[in-house]
C-alpha cells in the first residue's frame, strides 16, 4: 500500500538505487500556486547534512513536475513529481546481496516478497522519504492558504535535550562505529476545530498511522502522551473557558477531532540500524554470518526525520480538512 | 469513517443510548465456525466490573448474529452482529445537553457536526467499543485457525506496576472523585513473518492507527518504543541467528513487516475524563460553567481497554494475513 | 465487497432466509430529517406486487433504525437500518441444496467460497436489494434538500413498450412457466454541473458500476448509449446555447462530469432465471440433473427493479455531490 | 479519482500537452518478468494510425520504467511508468482557451474545477489512455502466467460490420468534416470460475465501471446484454452439463462471479466530438459562439479504443484474481 490519504491521496514510488523516486498526488484542490520552488526547499532540508558526521551521498534531489499544473496553478488533475537518483553507488552493496542487515527490512522483505532489491535497501531505504517530503511540501502550500502552520523540532537525541550535548552524543557514537536515536516533536498551529473522522479515521489515529509509517519510528504520542497515563483526570482534563482551552494536555485532539488548540505530536526514532560495529546475522540460507556495514550512513537520522514528520502531519491535516469540507454546508459547524 | 480494515472490513455503528450497537464484518473468510458463543465471552470481559469501584451500568451485552452464517459456518457474506442497549438511563445526562464536559468529545463533536447526541456521549462513548470487541472475537477465531494468539495485560495504573498498588490507586482516586489512567500491553504470538504492506500499510502503522482510534489512548509504541530513542544502534538492533532473532527490541516488526517474533505493543490510556470533582467549562453559547459529573463512570478504564486493544490487534493482524495471501502463490514467501 | 460509495458509504448485509437484511450508512451529512417514514414507502414499492402474476412471498419489510439519529435528525454517525425476514419458507429450497439452478449464482458462489446458503439464493437473492432500497431512500431524502429528483420507469418488457402489451407478455410467459425481462430508465433531474471525479470516478463509470451491481442487469447505457455508436459526430454532439444545451444526447454527462442537464440511464434486465420449465443442469458432484423450479417467483422482475435502480442512482449522485463539496471552496465552481 | 483497482492499483497522471503521462502500479505481484518490451507493443497499438484518415500527431510514446523492478523482475514495490509528450503543438489550441467544444469535457471541467488546461483537452484528452494501456500491458503479462488471454475487436463502425464498409464510412465522414463511432467487443478467455466480489464488487459491475471510465464510451453490456431483455428465461439461461455450460448467454458471469466460460463485453463508442463542421457553442462568459475544430483528430477512434478496452478488462480481471487469492486457502474453491 503505497498510497496515503483518502482525499489528498499520495502514491509514492521509487527505490534507493533505481532511476527515480516520486509521488503522484491525486485530489489536490484546484487553483493552488505551485512550482518546483514550492517543493525544493523542503527537499533540501531532508538531504544529508554537509558535516563530517553525516552521510556523504551527494544527491541534488531536484524535483521535476510532470503533470497537474496549468500556468503555475493546480488544476485538480493528479500532480506527478519525480526526483532522479544520481549518486547511487550500487557496488557498495554487493556484499549485502545475500546477508541480512540486523535492524533493517532485509529479512522481512525477503520473507514477504521472495525477491529483494538489496541495493541500499531498495524500497525500504530511508531515501523513500524523498517522495513524502515532496508531497508534504505541496500539502503545506495548500494549508498555508488557510493559515495553518506546521513546525518540527528535535526534542531529544540519545536522551539529551541540549543541542551541543546532542552533537557530542552523535560524534561519540560515530567514532565508535555506532549510532543514536531520539525524539522529534511536530506541532500544527491554527488548525480549525472539527478535523478528524470518528471512529476509525480519528485525527490521532490518522496521525499515529502516518508517523509509524516512517521507517525507524517506534512510538508516537499526542499531547501528554505516555505521561497522561500517570496523571489524575483532574490534572489531565483541559478546562474550557470563554477564551478557549485553559491548557492543552490533550495535544489539540479530543474524541479524535481537533479542538482548535495546537496539535502536538512526538515520535520516537530508533538509532540508525546501519553501524560499522560488527554484528551477528545470517545469510539467505540461514547460515551464521558477521556483518560490519560500510557505506555512507548517518550515525543519527533524527535531524533528517524532522521534515519527514512535518510532511506526514501536513498530509494528515490537509486530508482531514478536505474531508471536513464535505460536511460544512450541512453542519454549519467547523471552520467559520 | 466507521470502517476498519481493507480485507477484513469492520463497519461499526451505534450510540451509548440508542437502540443498539453493532458491526458488519465484510471479508471474513468462508468456512470459519462461528456462533454467539465465539463472541460472548470477549464481550463479557469488556463489560464493567462488578466491584464497588466500577461503573454500575448493567448491560448484558448479548450479541445477536443477523447474517453471514450457514449451518454454523461463515459463508463469505457479510456478518452482521448487534448488541441491544437495555440499561440506558438517558435522564442522567439531561444536564449535559448544553454543557461541554472537559476531556470529552462533546465540544469537538459539536464543532464538527453542528448536532450532537449528548446522552452518554452518543457515538463518542466508550460503549462504542462493544462493536470492536465483537468483531475482534470473530477475528481471533479466524487467527486461531493459524495458531496465532493475542494476549493483553495491564502494565501500569497511575505509574504502579504491582496489582494491589494499582487497586489502591484506583480506590483513592475514586474516593476523591478523581480518576487514573495507565498502560496496556498487547502481544501477538506465532505470527508468520511477512505481514504488513509497505510503505503506508506497514504493520506498525496499521497498529498505531488502530490503537489510537480507541478513545482515551494517547500514545502507542512497538517493541522498545520510546526507550529505543535512548539506546545505541548496537544495543537496539536484534542480532540474527540460525534459530531466529536473538532478542526482540524491534517488537516483532522490521521495515513495517512482521519478523516472526512476538509483536509487542504498548498503549497509554489517559485517566477517565468523567470525574465527580468540579471542573471549569463552557456551555453551547460559550458562557462559563462549572460541572461535576454524576452518573455511572469507572474511575479507571484501563482494565476494560485490555480486550479492546486485543480486538484491535486481532483486526490488524488478520487484515494483514489476508492481504498477504494475495502474494503467497507468487512470492513463494511468507508462511509455509 | 459489500460497501458502496466513497463518501456516502453503504455497507449491506443479509440473506434471503437469514434473520434480517440491512445496511449501515456511513457518511450521511448531519442534520437531515429521517424516520422510518422516510424509508418505508420506497421499501413498499420494492415489495412483490399483489397480482396473480407476482411472487407471493408476504414480507412486510418493516424497517427499524438502530443508530445515527438524534431527535429525528442525522448526527453524522453511522445509520444502521434493518429489515427482519418473516416469511422465509426455507423448506421450499431443500431440493436445491445440491443442484445448481441455471442462470443463478449457485454454481459461481460455490466455486468462489466452497460453501453456500442455498435457501432462496442466500446472499445472491434479489431480496438483497431491500438494503439498497433502504439506503437509497435516505440518499433521496438528502438529495431532495438540494432539489434533486430521481425517477425510474419501465421502458420495455420483452420488447414491448405499451403497458397492456407488457402485461400480456408477462401473463403469457407465466402461463408457460417461463419468464421475461425488459429495460428500465432512470432519470436524475436538477443535478448541478460538476459532479463526477475523473478519470476513474467519472459519473458515468460510477453509474455503470452501480447498475451492473444489481442482479439480473446485463447492460447499461447513458444518454444515446448504444445508439450513439450509429450517429455522426455532428448529430450526437449537443450544441450549447446561452440558455444551456440545445439537446441531451450525452445524457447529462460529458467527460465523466455532469453537465446540469438531466442524467439519463437505461439498464437491460434479463428474464428471471427461476422458471417452472424443466432445465438441464448438474449437481454438486458434476452429475447431470433436470430441474423445474417451484417456489414463489416473479415471471418478470422489471417492475421491482425500478426502485432499486432509482436507489442506486441516488447513491451515486449523492456520493458525487459530497465529493464535490470538498472542492467548492477552492474552485469557486460547481453549484452556486 | 485517478486510481483504479483495489489490489492491482493503477494511479494515472498526465495531460495531453504537459511534460509526460504515466502510471504508478501498486500491488503488482512480485517475480513477474517485465521490461519496456513488455509494454511498448501495446502502446504502439494505441498510437494513431499512419493512414490519411488518422490523427497525424507523431508521438513515439516510448515508455520508461522508473521503479519497481530488480534484475528484470517485479519486486512487489510500486512500478512507475512514464511516457514523455514530444509532439504537443499547444498553439493549435489557442482559439479554444475561452470556447467550449461541444461533446467535450471543456464545459464540465470548467464547472467542476474553475480552472482548465485547454490545450488538447488537458487531462480529459484521449491521450490519457496511454497510461491505462501501459498498466494494462503489465496486467496482461501477469495474467499470461495463469494462461488468461484477452482479445478485443471492432464489431461495428457506424452500424457497419464489414471492414471495407467500415473504412468507407470513416472516409466519407472525414471528407464531410464529420466523425463516426462504433462498437468494440473484448473477450477474456480461460479465466477461472470464482472471480468477482459480491455484491458491489461484482465482476460485471467492475467491468462496467472500468469501461465507462474510458472517454467516449456511452454503454456497456455483458453476454447477451440489451438483447437479453427481449429473450425468454428459457432462452437466456445457460444449461449446465458435466462438460460445462452448454451456451454462454451470460457472457461468463453469473451473480457477479465468473463462471469459467469466456467473459464477453461490448462497449458503445460515440463518434469523435472533434469535427471540422461548424457547431454552435458558447464561450466562458456564456456568449454564443461558432466553432469548427481544426487540429489533428481521428474521424473515428474506435480502432484505438480496442487496446484501451483490452487494458481495462485486464486490470479488472487481474484485480479480481488477486482478490480471490485471499480466500483460496480457506475456501478450497476457485482455481485449482
Amino acid at each position: 500500500m503505497n498510497t496515503f490519504g483518502r482525499n489528498f491521496r499520495c502514491t509514492t514510488f521509487g527505490e534507493s538505487h533505481g532511476p527515480a523516486l516520486g509521488v503522484v498526488i491525486d485530489g489536490c484542490p484546484p487553483g493552488v500556486r505551485l512550482s518546483p520552488e514550492t517543493i525544493q526547499p523542503m527537499l533540501d532540508r531532508r538531504r544529508p547534512g554537509r558535516g563530517p558526521l553525516a552521510s556523504s551521498r551527494a544527491e541534488a534531489d531536484t524535483v521535476e513536475i510532470l503533470s497537474g499544473l496549468f500556468e503555475g496553478r493546480s488544476t485538480g488533475a493528479p500532480i506527478a513529481l519525480i526526483v532522479r537518483n544520481r549518486d547511487a553507488r550500487s557496488e557498495d552493496y554487493d556484499a549485502l546481496r545475500t546477508v541480512f542487515r540486523p535492524g533493517h527490512a532485509d529479512y522481512t522483505w525477503q520473507a514477504k516478497y521472495g525477491i529483494r532489491d538489496h541495493r541500499g535497501g531498495g524500497r525500504s531505504s530511508g531515501r523513500e522519504t524523498v517522495a513524502r517530503v515532496a508531497a508534504g511540501a505541496v500539502a503545506l502550500a495548500c494549508l498555508a492558504r488557510d493559515g495553518i502552520r506546521i513546525t518540527g523540532s528535535i526534542r531529544e537525541i540519545h536522551g539529551r535535550v541540549i543541542p551541543r550535548e546532542q552533537e557530542r552524543e552523535i560524534a561519540e557514537a560515530a567514532e565508535r562505529g555506532d549510532s543514536v536515536g531520539g525524539i522529534v516533536e511536530v506541532v500544527a498551529e491554527d488548525c480549525p476545530a472539527g478535523l478528524g473522522d470518528p471512529v476509525f479515521g480519528k485525527l490521532d489515529a490518522a496521525i499515529g498511522g502516518a508517523m509509524l509509517s516512517i521507517g525507524a519510528v517506534k512510538g508516537v504520542e499526542i499531547g501528554e502522551g505516555f505521561a497522561a497515563a500517570r496523571l489524575f483526570g483532574s490534572e489531565n482534563n483541559d478546562p474550557m473557558t470563554p477564551r478557549g482551552f485553559a491548557s492543552n494536555h490533550a495535544g489539540g485532539i479530543l474524541g479524535g477531532i481537533s479542538t482548535g488548540a495546537p496539535i502536538v505530536v512526538r515520535i520516537a526514532v530508533k538509532p540508525t540500524p546501519s553501524i560499522r560495529k560488527e554484528q551477528q546475522t545470517v545469510d539467505l540460507d540461514g547460515r551464521p554470518a558477521a556483518i560490519a556495514i560500510a557505506g555512507r550512513h548517518d550515525p543519527c537520522i533524527v535531524p533528517r526525520i524532522v521534515p519527514v514528520a512535518e510532511a506526514m502531519l501536513a498530509l494528515v491535516i490537509l486530508d482531514a480538512l478536505l474531508e471536513q469540507e464535505k460536511y460544512l454546508r450541512y453542519a454549519g459547524g467547523g471552520r467559520e
